[in-house]
């Protein structure tokens, strides 16, 4: 059904989209246009890549949702990076953190903790993200802000590429590990049998057509997309702050934040975490240093360096999902923790 | 026993205020007498309440608990935000909020420790109050504090506002889910038994007419004592920091101090816990909140910003805190840990 | 084997080491020689304090342990300071705690983790330590780094050597608790009957005078290490901070790595921990106030301050490793993230 509503959304807004830029409609018009078919479209994305990864079985399909996973954030990103709009990529990267953790995760756990008293999920799954969630924005996040404070520009992006090497680094290694090396130890009797039961909704040509397709469909909103930020922040009086943290975002991970809350309905409550903190765990380790090794190739070189509110914005994201998720067992209560800490933080950026 | 103390003290030490305020006696001396009473006063409010909850079942009882708990507390901050004290009272909040986990949770440990080897309270109470610690403090307490340093005085009311709300009605959803919703559902099976044996010590007249007498008592002292800080901070050498942090902190939570020591020893561990950050908690999600709503309607309006060693004392102790109970089980070395991070904070405070 | 090895190179190191600074050789060349005496006059008093321990019995042998597991780092950062090189002896006790948490740490997890799918240890021992290192590092260490800067230096010394006795306070009760009050307590029943087996190398006399001897050239040799920094800096483009950090850090420690390492390839992956963590405890709550209080009897007064990215580095390395053993359970990814994390912080350091 949902998948239903992203194709008609799609076969209408990417047409809409390139005549209406075209003919350079009102920009407020377009941008809602253009956000509309990307989420549309990155759902679609969504479904191939998981077609995809069925197919190719679990190891080279693991690698695959890894990769396409934030394939439209990527793409948006990149085109926001080469207009030179370096902090809106920055800001966009932090809010896809704290929306996945909070946002997601929150609206998750509260929806599915209206059907049921009591929620698990794997424990041990859960400290391996916690670990690597402290890994990669508490420390190799912090550390380049911290230490960038005393250094000249081109040390800081030595310092930049240096750690964004080492979390993709670790990042391949974290797959390795779940993929080959470890694949099923950690894993309760019950999880190993529900492995089998899944099916590729389309065939691998389609797949692979199919995303072919939107990538490049979403390649060309994006770049449109990325110029009418000006425009409606002066319109709406939101700074490009906002913009990046919570449009950016949430157009970005709408469709993926669609599927984990109806898998935490469905109680399949270990899915939605996998997404929420596997989606930020791809930004953090993923997105933001293969962002930060291209902007080497372009006119503006982005430096690992967040603002003092994103980064402080994402370090108490991570600290609270810890402290939630931890136990391996969710409630109502716990979601609305995390969406209470999500409107705090909107409410923060929208003033700053 | 404790209980009789109480009586004395507030029947001599009641009236000895009103005369003494009234013909102008020594201030460091009405200092003192001040204190001693609302130690006492306290000690009968806390009984009062205790009483009222046991007859109104354990939902509203619940309730009455939350909101008179730091009755005290709430209304000397009242009376320093009217005299204009602002930084007394975000002193007084900080100083409550590590007072309660650090020195009473570090004596309660300590005192219990030395009569059982370990003791164990419920782990799933220990997760759900580490959540709300850390989205209470490490979070809600540090977003304003981090943001508002790029904001103008209104943009920081307006977001110390928006976040005051916020952990309001988490503070009231959490009664909800305790109360309502999840009453029991973590619970071990010998802790439902143990709720029914508790009995009312006073009727429900007796305890309301006593409610109200010691809370108007409390009111009239209140007003006079946070008048003699300024003489006594001179005489002693005290910074209105350290009078608000450990001073007014003490003198407002001595009486639930010696309830959780005295649990501990009673080898009722859980209840110790349960005051200690229960406690914090309320500080942190419903008293702060109430004092900058209330401050909005009188001369001087407190925005939650605290000082930076404040938020500092309170984030490491929430840590410190978090780490310790995290697995529900204590001892004496885990309780003189929490007094030894007691003591740096006030060696620090007392040399700022 | 190892044994031989430093034995050998002790023989032949510290001779060299005294005509080489007798005749003035090159200071590059002195700086490797020492270095490398160094290395191994620490791998034999460590084997000479460990036989001692034995013979000694538990309760006098942990104290032994406990006063000179990191003897020779101490000897080398006492002459540092007499020679004026407060900053040098701070980085290297933060290179000290990282190192220990993350490169010994790191390497044991991965090296253990090669050969076996999951290494398991006590949970208590970890919880027991985590909660110490929070209370050391997180606590006792940022509360003097923020007070301190609204502070003069008369004041930030007063609350250093404040804090430095609580620390040493604790780090006694500490040992009472492990040795005395708790002894067993939370062990498995394997490992008490484990504990059993161990066999002196070394008789006592013996033992006391290779301690002794030992001691004696390690002192001699590090008052002569520290005065080639500065020549070595130069010649190499090394900061003082880098050489602290991670040569200094790394000679101190290098003994103690390598057992931590070959304990973890045995699978008594307890025992690596118990090094890693345990050294980075020793160094932050004995040494590092030792050295503080010592300071007050020379010429240059060294306050519990660090630099910030300093103090950073070692509070995000804690929460790391306190996320990653929380669980008791380790492989050799986990021990991948901890090296990784050490990498990033070494290239930080070297572009400071």
């Amino acid at each position: 059904m949902v998948n239903r509503i992203f194709f008609i959304l799609t076969i209408i807004g990417v047409p809409i989209s390139v005549i209406g830029s075209y003919l350079h409609w009102n920009e407020v018009v377009l941008f809602i246009i253009y956000c509309i078919t990307i989420i549309a479209l990155a759902g679609i994305i969504g479904r191939a890549t998981e077609s995809l990864a069925i197919l190719a079985g679990p190891r080279i399909g693991g690698l695959l949702n890894a990769t396409f996973g934030n394939a439209v954030e990527l793409i948006i990103s990149l085109f926001a990076l080469q207009a030179g709009l370096v902090e809106v990529v920055l800001a966009s990267l932090t809010g896809s953190v704290i929306g996945n953790l909070l946002l997601v995760g929150g609206l998750s756990f509260f929806t599915g903790g209206l059907k049921y008293k009591r929620q698990n999920f794997n424990v041990y799954d859960a400290r391996h993200n916690s670990g690597l969630l402290i890994f990669a924005i508490v420390l190799a996040f912090v550390i380049p802000e911290i230490f960038s404070m005393d250094m000249n520009l081109d040390r800081t992006m030595t310092l930049s590429i240096g750690v964004s090497i080492i979390l993709m680094i670790l990042y391949l290694a974290a797959l390795f590990f779940k993929l080959v090396t470890h694949r099923g130890v950690y894993a309760k009797e019950q999880e190993k049998k529900e492995e089998e039961h899944e099916e590729a909704e389309w065939s691998k040509g389609k797949a692979t057509l199919i995303l072919l397709l939107a990538t490049v469909a979403v390649a060309y909103i994006s770049e449109h997309l990325v110029h009418t930020f000006e425009t409606v922040g002066q319109k709406f009086g939101w700074s490009d702050l906002f913009i990046g943290i919570i449009v950016v975002a949430i157009v970005g991970n709408a469709a993926e934040h669609a599927s984990a809350v109806v898998m935490a309905y469905k109680n399949k409550i270990g899915v939605s975490v996998e997404i929420a903190i596997g989606s930020s765990l791809q930004v953090a380790m993923f997105v933001s240093p293969l962002l930060v090794i291209s902007s080497l190739f372009m006119n503006y070189q982005m430096p690992l360096v967040f603002s003092f509110p994103e980064l402080i914005a994402m370090i108490t994201s991570v600290f609270l999902t810890v402290s939630i998720t931890g136990d391996g067992d969710t409630n109502w209560f716990e979601g609305l923790t995390l969406l209470c800490a999500y409107f705090i933080m909107a409410i923060g950026f929208y003033l700053l």
